[in-house]
C-alpha cells in the first residue's frame, strides 16, 4: 500500500480469551496477594514476521478494551484506534504485528473485579486485590509469552496506556525497544485525584452498589457510573471544544427553563453517561481509576537503574489543549528520562480535542506516529 | 483609621428580615409568574450619611448569604468578605454604608424553593419558579426602597455577584453610580454549563430528593448535594493551589490502599462536601445555577441602551488563575461595555487560588477595590 494511504481496514476480526494464569501458577500481585485464575481477552491485527521482530502492544486507557481495530461480526463500529492501526494506517498491519489486550482489573474479557471469585462462586465485588500499573503489565508480558513474543518492537498506549507503556520500558527494557508514551502522566496531581475521588464517590454512594456486591442482587450502580462518566468526559475534552461543538445551543426540545435537559451540552453529556453503561462495569472504574491515582515510578528506588542498564527509545507526546494530563505531565517524564541519558523524542501536538486527542486521528499526531514507528521497524529490519 | 489598616472589624451583627413582596403587592417574575410573600434576609454594616449617598450593595455568590462581615452573636467565624468589609478595610465601615441581602431563591433566610408555599402549606420544591438574575436584582432594588436608599454609590459582587451586578448597571444604570464587576461572566460556556448540569444530576438522583418534596419526608438529598459541592470545589480553586497545599500527600489514616480517603486531597474534598450540608439547601443549589447557566445580558435586545443614556462607571476584574471565570469571561464584558463608549476599568490579578480569589485578601485586588472605592466616594462628595 502506498505510503501515506491510510482507509485500510483490518476488516472483521474477533476477541480471543487466553487462560494466562491458573491455580498451579497464580499471578503474583505487587502488593503480596496472589491471583488466579487469570483470564486475557486479546485481538492481534497483522502477521507476526518470522523473526518476530515486528510486534507491536497496545495498551489501552481507563475505558478501552481489546477490541482496538477493525470490525467485530455484525457491527457497524469499528474498534476504538481503527484510525491509527490497519493496512497503510501508521500502525501498518502490513507490517506490524499489533497486540491489544483488555487490562486485568476490566471488565471486557479479562479477569476483573465483576469475575466470579473462584473461592465463593461469586463476583468478587471490593474482595478483588488493589492493582497497580506493574499488575497490569505482568499480564501484558503474560500474554506475550503465550503468543511467543520475547520483545515488542513497541509499546504504545495513550492516558493509562501511556502508563503501562512508562512502566513496561523502565522496569523490562529487555522486552521493549521503542515506547511510546501518549498524554499520560507519571504522577496525578490533586486535582486529577479529585477528580477521580468525587467519581468513586458517586458510584459508592449509589444505594445500587451495595457495598460492591451489587451483581449479587442483580442491579448496577447505573446513576453513579454515569455521573462518573458525565463529569469524567468534561475533563477529556478541552473548553474550546466544547464551546464550538455546542456553545450555549438549546436542546431542540426544550420549551421553558427547567432542571431537565435544556442545552445541547446537557443532551451530550447525558448521553456520554448512558452509552457508557452498555460497555463499562462501577467496579473496574473504582479498580482501574485508583490504579492511576498511586502510580509514581519515578519514586521507586532505583526507578533508572534497568533502563539506564539496556536503554529503550522513547517517544513522548502531550496534547495543548489537554488539560487532564496536559503537556507539563509529558515533560515531566521527558525531564526524568533525560536526565538518565536515554534517548528521548517529545513532541507537544497542537490539537483542538484535549486529552482525547490521543483518539483521534490528529493529522501531526498521526505523522509523528508514523514516522516514528516506520524509523523503528528499518533499524530492526537493518 | 489610618489609611492602609485593615484589622478593623464591624464587630457583633445579626441578620434581619423584612417582608418585601406580599399577596396585595407580588414580585413580579421575568417569567411571567409572581410571587408572594418574599422575606428577604439581610445585614448591613456603616451607617448610612445623611444625603443617603455612601451606600454599597454586596451581592453574593451561588451558596453565600446575607452574612458578610463581623460576627454573629457567639459565633467564631466571621462573615464570608470580612477581610474586605470593616472599618479601615477596601469597603471601609468608617465611610461606607454596606448592604447584604440572601438572594431570592436562596436557604439562608430569603424566599426559596424550601419555603412554605402559601397555596399548599408545604414547601415549594419543583414547583417554585424559575429565575432570572433580574429577578433577583428586583428584590435588592425592593430592599433598598425599604432601606431609602434610591442610588447606590455602587454594587459589588463575585461571581453570580458579578452577574448581579452586571444585570444592575446595565438594566437600572439610574440606580448604581459605580458597578464592580469581580470573577464573572456574561454568558457561561459549555463546559461551564456541563458541570452544573452533572451536579445538579447528582443531586437529583439521589433517592431522598423525592423529585424536590424531600422536605415533606423530613430527608434531604445529601449525598448527591456532597458530590455536587465536592465537584464544583474543584472548580473553584486552581490546579496549582491544589498541588502546593496537597500534592500527592497520602491522608494520615492510610494504611494500605482501597477506596476511602487515602489521599490528603480526599479528606479536603470530602470534608468541603460535608460542611456544605450545614449550611446550604440542594433545592437552592438547582435554581441558582441554573440562574447562572441562562444569564446572557448582552443578548437582550438594546442591552445597551439604558446605560448608553446614563453611564455607569464599571469595574471589571478577573484573576488569572480562574479557570472557571477567567480572564476572557471578564474581557467579553469589558469589550461590550467599551464599545458602547462606557468608562470600563479592567484589572486581571495575579493569584494563585483560582475562582475562590474573590473571596480572599489578596493584597493587589485588595488595593485595587480601595483606590476604585475611594475615587468613587471622593466623586460623590466633591
Amino acid at each position: 500500500m502506498a505510503v501515506g494511504v491510510t482507509s485500510g481496514s483490518v476488516g472483521v476480526v474477533s476477541t480471543r480469551t487466553a487462560r494466562l494464569f491458573d491455580t498451579s501458577e497464580p499471578l503474583a500481585l505487587a502488593g503480596g496477594s496472589q491471583l488466579s485464575p487469570v483470564d486475557v481477552a486479546f485481538e492481534t491485527y497483522g502477521t507476526l514476521n518470522a523473526d518476530r521482530s515486528n510486534a507491536v502492544f497496545v495498551c489501552h486507557a481507563l475505558t478501552g478494551d481489546a477490541h482496538a481495530a477493525g470490525l467485530h461480526e455484525g457491527a457497524s463500529r469499528p474498534g476504538w484506534w481503527d484510525n491509527l492501526i490497519g493496512p497503510g494506517k501508521p500502525l501498518d498491519t502490513d507490517r506490524f504485528f499489533v497486540v491489544c489486550a483488555n487490562l486485568l482489573g476490566g471488565c471486557r474479557g479479562t479477569t476483573g473485579p465483576s469475575s466470579t471469585n473462584p473461592r465463593t462462586g461469586r463476583a468478587y465485588g471490593l474482595e478483588f486485590p488493589l492493582l497497580t500499573v506493574g499488575d497490569l503489565v505482568e499480564v501484558h508480558r503474560a500474554l506475550l509469552r503465550h503468543l511467543g513474543i520475547t520483545r515488542l518492537l513497541a509499546a504504545i498506549g495513550g492516558s493509562l496506556g501511556g502508563m503501562q507503556v512508562l512502566h513496561w520500558g523502565l522496569t523490562r527494557p529487555d522486552e521493549v525497544a521503542n515506547a511510546i508514551v501518549i498524554a499520560a502522566s507519571s504522577r496525578l496531581t490533586a486535582q486529577n485525584i479529585a477528580f477521580s475521588a468525587v467519581a468513586r464517590r458517586a458510584i459508592m454512594a449509589d444505594p445500587n452498589f451495595a457495598g460492591g456486591d451489587y451483581a449479587a442482587n442483580d442491579t448496577s450502580p447505573d446513576v453513579g457510573l454515569a455521573i462518573a462518566r458525565m463529569m469524567a468526559h468534561i475533563t477529556y475534552v478541552s473548553e474550546d471544544a466544547l464551546t464550538e461543538k455546542f456553545g450555549r445551543e438549546p436542546h431542540p426540545t426544550r420549551t421553558k427553563p427547567g432542571f431537565g435537559i435544556d442545552f445541547a451540552i446537557e443532551s451530550y453529556l447525558d448521553h456520554q453517561g448512558q452509552v457508557f453503561l452498555e460497555r463499562f462495569d462501577a467496579l473496574s472504574y473504582l479498580y482501574l481509576s485508583r490504579v492511576m491515582d498511586y502510580f509514581d515510578p519515578f519514586a521507586e528506588p532505583d526507578a533508572l537503574a534497568a533502563v539506564r542498564a539496556n536503554p529503550v527509545n522513547w517517544l513522548v507526546t502531550s496534547f495543548d489543549t489537554d488539560w487532564r494530563f496536559g503537556t507539563a505531565h509529558s515533560r515531566r517524564i521527558v525531564r526524568r528520562l533525560e536526565r538518565a541519558g536515554l534517548p528521548v523524542t517529545f513532541r507537544e501536538i497542537s490539537s483542538t480535542a484535549g486529552h482525547d486527542s490521543f483518539l483521534m486521528p490528529v493529522p501531526t499526531y498521526h505523522a509523528t506516529l508514523r514516522a516514528y514507528l516506520d524509523r523503528a521497524l528499518a533499524e530492526v529490519s537493518r
